[in-house]
């Protein structure tokens, strides 16, 4: 299991290897993860980021805690609760975890049972983001035919390309998928801060792909909607309720605002298994996640002589809050775009997919 | 004139001086501006900025052009409307220019006279703050005493502040007489990207002020909404039109939906010279100003010795889009607080103060 686009892969010695997504773009590092205790870690200080992927490194952090354990199953679901909790609000993680403690549960070889299992997720994930792209082109095909457009503008917001679900992304499969259907696509991407995914990964992802696209400020997108520059907005999402309210990076809401308020089709893209169906209401129930300060203080980037730094951008002395979600309700979402094809947002369409 | 909650002022040679808002908070810089050039850079790059304050300068830069062209009319009038081109949004640019220019046109004693009217220009704005400050505190106070909170939450967007426009700031003076009346009152404070008034000006304000406040990202207010965690939004405006649309700094139209997606008061506190009575239609005329790719590409801060520093956060190759404004729609504000009183935003209530 390697591929270009998977930002983590088995190395030789059976150790998950990760693209160290903090150092993006300015540093292409791998970091090694041996014991389950590393990919708790990494999942919470955002070397891995994006909710298939956390899914994919907790499911072979389940695997490093088979081996680390010697497929002692008390253990090994002992310690897959920490991984679990490693972050609150990406269901992906909870679900991975789950369909692994299941197979230790059932497994008569554990170790080699959870890495064929974890491989198995993230092969399943590569197709469901290959028919989610598929799908959501096919969208895209129907706008431009309807509006008679001849080239097609997409706002997106944080990163759901192949870095944050292998190996086509969420949001990003359908923009992929418009490069190879010869379809002429710039895509707006929002900065998202604080930790400027858009800004740093998607435009990273973009540019090698040679997608055309334009970095904006998080809080451009309204006035784009409004000046008709926008022809669809798309975006992943961390968690979605039964009730079609989606949990996505913060700030998701006010674009969903922004395009409801000016007839821009508003779709998030997804796998099926980031439905959380256990859960009834998405804005009154969806726990989100409070993140360090420090986040919003501090930026990364490069000096003039093209070496990393970080500088502080707030006076000294004040606070900041740092919400790392927000929960955009189902009456401003025009469809989720799924494996499973288009779904309604509302509580019946998402319980057939149970 | 010379206040410590004034931006700018006249030096010992005459010449004016003024805070280099570009280096706040991390260095307090002054600049002196000798010429109309000077003042038309000055404002071009940000050096000053805030509607208010812009206008004050533009005044300034006037009696500096009377005073380079010995009283001449003709090169003054001609010169300022260098000044009045260098940046599009700003209604009271224009106001104060013209104002200035009916003065020249009709003086004996242009450069006394120009000076005179340049100071009563600022004189009328600190008025102005102070009245603004009064009648919004009386909505504080009203929302509290209606809703029986004991604390009120107050979220702006970029700096209305003192540092905007003289001496207690258009959004902010509600909130500065509010302390004075012993209010116990927090502020969001957006960090406004791409430029950073909020996290760099609005904070530094308050924390001088003493007045508790929290720096968010740009993407964070409708989350704090949804979940009941704002009492009110107030912002300022470069423009507003005739039929109530106003301009304000890129995003203010986002955190506008937001408010009224959750029952949020939105106000715009402005002078009534923000007002353009010409404009009929403020989405479709106001022009909005680009302004250079760098700011969205580069940012300002300071390193892990205090040293000042700039770095860039996006990857080499990427475009950006940097939109200085945007037009919030008069039918999601609840009204303008100006020094004339409350007033609703509509073409009737706006053309009673021409």
């Amino acid at each position: 299991m390697h591929g270009t686009y998977k930002p983590l892969w088995l190395d030789n010695n059976g150790d998950l290897e990760v693209i160290d997504q903090r150092y993006l773009p300015f540093e292409k590092k791998t970091r090694i993860l041996h014991t389950g205790a590393d990919v708790s870690q990494a999942i919470t200080d955002m070397t891995v980021r994006g909710a298939g992927v956390i899914g994919n490194v907790a499911a072979f952090g389940v695997y490093l805690l088979a081996r680390e354990y010697a497929g002692d199953k008390t253990k090994i679901t002992e310690q897959a609760q920490i991984i679990r909790a490693s972050r609150p609000t990406a269901v992906n993680l909870m679900w991975a975890v789950d369909r692994m403690l299941q197979v230790v549960a059932q497994s008569q070889h554990v170790i080699a049972d959870c890495k064929a299992e974890a491989i198995q997720i993230c092969d399943e994930d590569v197709l469901r983001t290959q028919d989610i792209g598929r799908i959501g082109c096919d969208i895209i095909e129907d706008i431009m035919q309807r509006k008679a457009l001849t080239s097609f503008n997409i706002l997106t917001h944080c990163n759901a390309g192949w870095l944050g679900i292998v190996d086509s992304g969420s949001a990003l499969a359908p923009i992929y998928e418009a490069q190879r259907r010869g379809i002429p696509i710039h895509v707006w991407v929002d900065e998202t801060r604080p930790r400027n995914q858009g800004a740093s990964l998607t435009a990273w992802e973009l540019l090698d792909a040679g997608i055309q696209h334009t970095i904006i400020p998080d809080n451009t997108g309204g006035h784009l909607m409004q000046q008709g520059m926008v022809d669809m907005v798309i975006t992943g999402a961390d968690r979605v309720a039964l009730n079609g309210d989606a949990a996505n990076k913060i700030g998701t809401y006010l674009k969903a605002l922004a395009a409801k308020d000016n007839d821009v089709p508003f779709y998030i893209a997804l796998p099926t298994n980031t439905f959380d169906f256990a859960c009834q209401n998405g804005v009154k129930d969806i726990s989100i996640e409070m993140r360090s300060e420090d986040e919003v203080h501090m930026m990364r980037g490069v000096d003039e002589h093209g070496l990393p730094q970080i500088i502080r951008i707030t006076p000294e002395g004040t606070k900041a809050a740092n919400y790392g979600f927000d929960v955009t309700p189902a009456r401003l979402i025009t469809a989720f775009i799924t494996e499973a094809g288009c779904i309604t947002p509302n509580k019946t369409a998402i319980s057939r997919l149970k």
